[in-house]
C-alpha cells in the first residue's frame, strides 16, 4: 500500500461516486460452521439453533476429535442478532516448507530442492459483523497467508540470527554486526510474517467479497506456536488471556474506537475530506447541541491525552467521529472495532462516507513467551484462551 | 494547528522557496546561565569555563539559596561542542490565579473579582542543540505558558470533578454523568494544560527565533507539583528518574528517531514530498549500496513492528530517513531527537528539506503519583531527578 494508493482509493477528486450496491458476480461465500465442529451434533445451516438465546446450545468439538494441545472450543451463537452465526474459528497444524539451497547455487530459491518442515500450531478466532462472509473467508484463508509469509522468510528463521541477506550472502563483512546492533531476532521475522499475513488476508477478503457481492468484516485473533515460542496477533476487540491457578493475565490488548482514538482523530486531521463535512473529529463528553454554542466545554483532539476546554462553535455540533463509551463506543456511528479484516465497502448509513480508511488490518503482535509455559507439557492447571467480545 | 496549516507550511506547491538565511531583525536572545546559578562563582559568559572538558567545574546553586523541595542541580557544560552552554534549566514556585465568579453573573470571567491562588512547583530542563537560543527562550517562557494554560482551566481544576462546562452551568441534567463515564479527572486538565503549554511555547520560540535571526532547538522535560500530585512532561531524550534506597525507576520515556520510528515513517508515507526524493523512509540494518541491488534484505516499514525481507530496488539506496543505532541514530541524518521545542528553520545540510514536520512539540505526560512520595516530606532516602542526555 502506498500513500498514492491511499489517496486514489479514499480521496477521489470531484464528487464522490454513488456507493455500489452489492451485485453478486460469483457464487456467494457459503455459510458453514468451523470445520472442527462438524459432526458435533448439528447441521451446518442456521436452522440448527433455537431462536431463543437461552435455549441455544454451547457447541464443542466431538469427543475423540481433540484440537491441538487439547485445546477446547465453545461456540455461542450470536444471540438473535443475525440469521447465521457471524463468528468463526480455525485451528490446526502449520507446516512451513523449508527449501534448502543447492551447493552450487547462490540464488535464493531452487525449484527442485530437498524440503524440510518447520511445524507449529495455529488457533484463530474471527468475530464477524455485518454478515458471516468475512469471518468465513478469514477462517479459510489466514493460515494459508501466514504459511506463505513464513515460507518467504524461512531461511532467515532457521538461522541463529537472521542474516541481513536472505540468501545468506555476506556483502559487507560487518553485516552480522549491523543485524546484531539492531537487535533483530528470529522472533522478529515471525512477527513480521504475522503482520504481512493479516494484510494479505485482508486484500483477499476484499477481492472475494467484491466478486461475490457480499459485505461484512471481522476481528482476527491468532495464537501460534512456532519453534518453541507462543505468539499472539490481534486485530480487533477479541481477547487472548492466560489462565493459571492463581492468575488471569491478558496476552493481547483490544483495538476499539476508544483505545485507538488518537490514531483515528489524527487521520481525520490529516484528511478532513474523509469526514465529508458530516462529522467532527473532536471528542466531547457527549454530543453537543444548540444550547452549548458559545460555552466552553471539555474536549480532546488528536494530540491530547489530557482534556481541555474549548468554546463551542457550530461545526462542533456535528456528529462525533467517535461517539459513546465502553462497549457502546462507535466509529462514525457505525462500528465498534477499529482493526480487523474486511469492511471494504462499508459506509455510514445513507452516506458515501467510508469506514475502511480508519480501520487497520495490521495486528498488534506479542511474543507471549516459551510454549513450555502454555502447552500440554506446561505447568499443570495452566492454559491460555481466546474469546470474542 | 490544522491540516490545512500543515500543508501550507510544509508542502508548498511549485518549487520550494530557497531557505531564508537568518536575518537579525531584532536583538538576538542574550546568552545567560540558568537564573538560579547566578552568583555561584562564575560569570554569565562563555569564558568562565575552561575549554578542557576534564577541567570544567560542575556548577551548583550557591549555598543558602536552595531550590524548591531542596532540589539539587549540577551543570556540566557542553564538552567542547559549542562556545556557549546550550543547556538551560528553570525552577520556581507556580502561582495559578483563580478568579471566582460573582454571585449574579453567569459569564465565565469577571474582570473584577476576588482572587485565590493555587500554588505548585516547577522544575524544567532544556537540552539545547544548534545554539543556546531555543533553550534560553524555553527557560524564560514555558512556565508562563503553563501558568496561562492552567489559569484558563482553573475553574475546572478546583471542582471535585471537572464540570462539562467551564462556567459550571449544567445544560443537560446528566452532564456530570457523561463526564464521570468518560473518567475525566482533575488531573486530566493538568495534563491537557501541560500539552497545550509546550505547543504554545514552541510557537513563541518560533516567532522569537525568526525575529532575532537565530536558530536552534531544545528538548523540554518538566516536573511539576500541583494539588498534591507530581506530573512529568517530556518532549525529547532527557530523563526523569525516581531514586529510592533500593530502586531507580524511570518517570519518563525518551523520544528519539529510534523510539518514534513508526510515527516518523508514517508521516513520510503520508507525505512523501517531505523527503524530496532524497531519502528512503524504509529501515534497513545498514545503508544499502549498489552490491545489494536485487538481493532480499531485512527491512521495516511504518506499519511493522517485526522485520521482513524485501528485494532491493534503486530507490532503497537513498539515505535512510532514520539512520544509525542508539545514541548515533539520526533523523534525516541531522537530529538525534524526535520531540522538542524550536528548530523551526532547521534543514538538512545543503538542501531545502525541513526537519520540523517530523518533530513533535507535544510532550508525553505522566501522572507520577502523590507528592508525598517524592517531596521533602516523603520517604527518607528518596527523591526524583531529571537529567539531559
Amino acid at each position: 500500500m502506498s500513500a498514492d494508493w491511499f489517496r486514489r482509493r479514499f480521496l477521489p477528486r470531484g464528487p464522490l461516486p454513488a456507493p455500489r450496491p452489492p451485485r453478486p458476480r460469483a457464487s456467494p461465500v457459503p455459510y458453514r460452521r468451523p470445520r472442527f465442529l462438524r459432526g458435533s451434533g448439528s447441521s451446518s445451516g442456521p436452522a440448527d439453533a433455537s431462536r431463543r438465546p437461552d435455549a441455544r446450545p454451547v457447541r464443542s468439538p466431538v469427543r475423540g476429535r481433540s484440537l491441538p494441545w487439547n485445546a477446547g472450543y465453545a461456540e455461542i451463537i450470536n444471540a438473535e442478532k443475525s440469521e447465521f452465526n457471524e463468528d468463526q474459528a480455525a485451528c490446526g497444524k502449520l507446516c512451513i516448507r523449508r527449501c534448502e539451497f543447492g551447493v552450487e547455487e547462490d540464488q535464493e530459491w531452487l525449484t527442485l530442492c530437498s524440503e524440510e518442515f518447520l511445524t507449529g500450531h495455529y488457533w484463530a478466532l474471527f468475530d464477524g459483523h455485518g454478515g458471516p462472509a468475512a469471518a468465513i473467508l478469514a477462517a479459510n484463508t489466514l493460515h494459508s497467508c501466514l504459511r506463505r509469509q513464513l515460507e518467504a522468510v524461512v531461511e532467515g528463521m532457521v538461522a541463529t540470527q537472521p542474516p541481513m541477506h536472505l540468501s545468506g550472502r555476506c556483502i559487507c563483512p560487518s553485516d552480522p554486526q549491523f543485524v546484531e546492533e539492531k537487535g533483530i531476532r528470529t522472533e522478529d521475522l515471525v512477527i513480521g510474517a504475522l503482520e504481512s499475513a493479516f494484510q494479505e488476508c485482508d486484500e483477499v477478503i476484499g477481492r472475494e467479497l467484491e466478486a461475490s457481492g457480499q459485505v461484512g468484516g471481522c476481528t482476527a485473533l491468532v495464537a501460534m506456536s512456532l519453534k518453541g515460542k507462543l505468539y499472539v496477533a490481534n486485530a480487533g476487540d477479541s481477547r487472548a488471556i492466560l489462565v493459571r491457578r492463581d492468575e488471569v493475565r491478558p496476552l493481547s490488548s483490544e483495538f476499539t474506537p476508544e483505545t485507538e482514538r488518537q490514531r483515528i482523530q489524527q487521520l481525520a486531521f490529516i484528511y478532513p475530506e474523509l469526514l465529508a463535512g458530516e462529522f467532527t473529529r473532536l471528542e466531547f463528553p457527549r454530543r453537543l447541541k444548540g444550547d452549548d454554542l458559545g460555552q466552553k466545554v471539555l474536549f480532546r483532539d488528536h494530540h491530547m491525552s489530557g482534556w481541555s476546554y474549548k468554546c463551542v462553535e457550530k461545526s462542533d455540533l456535528k456528529y462525533p467521529l467517535i461517539h459513546g463509551q465502553g462497549r457502546q463506543a462507535r466509529l462514525l456511528g457505525t462500528l465498534a472495532v477499529s482493526r480487523g479484516l474486511g469492511d471494504h465497502q462499508l459506509r455510514v448509513l445513507d452516506t458515501n462516507i467510508q469506514l475502511k480508511p480508519f480501520l487497520l488490518s495490521v495486528p498488534q503482535t506479542y511474543l507471549a513467551g516459551d510454549c513450555a509455559q502454555y502447552g500440554p507439557t506446561g505447568a499443570p492447571g495452566g492454559g491460555c484462551g481466546c474469546h470474542g467480545n
